[in-house]
């Protein structure tokens, strides 16, 4: 492999005037610089990445930065991973992905500093999220998967819950469902401002009021027997609900065996609607789940794709964008078979 | 933040000068060299980490090579990340994730080349695996999360599979099954050669002989329908079959689907065992399932702290561990309601 001195000897030149030509720490005429480069051209040349970083100021490395707990990386969550490093290779770009975040602002100080990164896609966004100004003050380019709640001047890719919740509910309503409760994340992550978790929410809110029928929320642990206990905390609210619409993944699972234990049979005896989940975490499930599929891969890309653009482009550059979730009917939702006069009537007094 | 020009003003030396000592691309004087350094000192220079890589060749950056691929990463292989990270920051590097791997060794390769990376930590490994072979050729540092087949010049730390299965095979013996059906990953991984996969096989055989019982394994596709359908083909070749020992944490869903579709109860018509699991995938199930417990974080504690010591220790240094599963008897074992002759008389013929 050629080295430093060879290709100082090729052009001409002294090791430290191909040093200066890598490093860019003293100016070069551009005629020594372009022989420089000739040289190192013919030799091929390979200086590692950390000469090449300081040549170019780039490393050619994204970062994606994904806060990783014990509840591990769904294969929902994954597809936004491989989608990413996917659109990386395509532009030359190494992804590497970091589980730094979270509480530790200190490592993401630091990380920010060493300059390793051309640029991140930071994934779990929270509302008011201390990760973005880090980043920000830093000068590191950035685009979210997810958003924060001033999104003036950030570029993004996200889900539009909205969207996705309001057909989720016009799914069950449409069978005849009217007692239905939505099963979010823990209170703990409500608190903390998480964007999914408080968006569908409002979105849930909204949706059913449109439809005149009261919006019930049961906050749920993110494990099965945090799905458990919800569902028991939902029959307790409402004895005569039909479906459940639940954001937790894990917790469904949870849900799921607590009406076996009940003796009630899905679709029969209620419905389930699973939000944002990859068909091979719906088909997990028996019956398999009817579920709010997410655009996978596809946010993963774009994330990408929005911050090679954003190295290359000017400042101002923002990239915002929503991708809804798609209604995929399997075998978890049917209309409801206890129709009774409370559930079966007209929807209230309001929605009438 | 100070500048490589205030450092070149206040040791009084020229900034080629600082920039050697970065860069160590030319000798300088160990007095010159303790004048730059005490005045990076005073001035709490910070060199970006590209020169910091130069200067000290050492990055402080470790990486975890980890194929990703449709299936996800599950709480268990996520819990092998969550350990190696927090040891990475112990040991004050940074831990970054690549997906690169799988049939990709020229990434590998471009990786490998670039010295980002003071060493790596490599999951899923295959018992002939090239990644392995490139990485030592780059004269990168090593440590498996798993064996290839010759294991002498490695450092690793893996699951103790062989005493991991006796032990599962043990469980549902003494608790009376004779006709115990092992559901493997699917005959693609096994034909790549996947670690895991051939060396459960094989302590399967040699459990089940041991008991002078017949080995029947299955392979699966890993998913719920892989699950399903693995089933179905044990009761076609063992329609006595009493318990299910599973190595494949995604087709287990399935098979506790068909199970419930034919009618058969979990623990009391059929016994399941999960092998190599993390509590939080036991519990999703319904009953929860009785699991050889992962060892979790430790196995990416010890790779990390393992790596780090070879950074610093001698070229011939090795580490290598095994790490027993532990049995977790949760609800998904119990004796044979089904006990026939076939299946309750003395083992076979060898065996008695």
């Amino acid at each position: 492999m050629a080295t430093m001195h060879d290709v100082a000897r090729l052009a001409q030149v002294s090791v430290s005037t191909v040093s200066y030509v890598l490093t860019g720490t003293r100016p070069i005429s551009q005629a020594t610089r372009n022989k420089v480069l000739a040289a190192m051209a013919q030799l091929d040349y390979q200086p590692n990445a950390m000469a090449r970083g300081l040549a170019s100021r780039r490393s050619r490395i994204l970062g994606l930065l994904m806060p990783m707990d014990e509840r591990g990386l769904g294969a929902t969550e994954t597809a936004f991973v491989t989608g990413a490093a996917a659109a990386a290779s395509v532009a030359g770009y190494h992804l590497v992905l970091s589980p730094v975040g979270g509480g530790n602002l200190d490592d993401l100080r630091r990380l920010a500093s060493q300059r390793m990164l051309d640029g991140v896609v930071l994934m779990e966004v929270q509302l008011d999220d201390e990760r973005v100004t880090v980043l920000q003050e830093a000068g590191v380019p950035l685009v979210l998967i997810g958003r924060t709640g001033d999104t003036s001047a950030l570029s993004y890719v996200d889900i539009d819950f909205d969207q996705t919740v309001h057909e989720a509910v016009a799914h069950l309503v449409a069978l005849g469902h009217r007692r239905i409760v939505y099963v979010n994340h823990s209170a703990a992550t409500l608190a903390s401002g998480y964007g999914p978790a408080l968006r569908t929410r409002d979105a849930f809110t909204a949706a059913m009021t449109g439809h005149g029928l009261e919006p019930l929320m049961i906050a749920a642990e993110d494990s099965a027997a945090g799905g458990r206990a919800a569902l028991a905390a939902a029959f307790a609210k409402a004895p005569d609900l039909t479906a459940v619409l639940a954001m937790n993944e894990t917790a469904i699972f949870g849900i799921l065996g607590e009406l076996t234990g009940r003796g009630l049979a899905v679709p029969d005896d209620v419905s389930v609607v699973s939000m944002v989940t990859s068909p091979q975490v719906a088909e997990l499930a028996t019956p398999a789940l009817t579920a709010m599929t997410s655009p996978g891969s596809a946010l993963g890309r774009i994330a990408i794709e929005a911050l090679t653009r954003h190295l290359d482009g000017p400042a101002d550059l923002r990239h915002q964008q929503l991708l809804p979730c798609t209604l995929e009917v399997r075998g978890s939702t049917a209309a409801p078979r206890r129709l009774t006069l409370a559930t079966a009537g007209p929807p209230s007094k309001d929605g009438g």
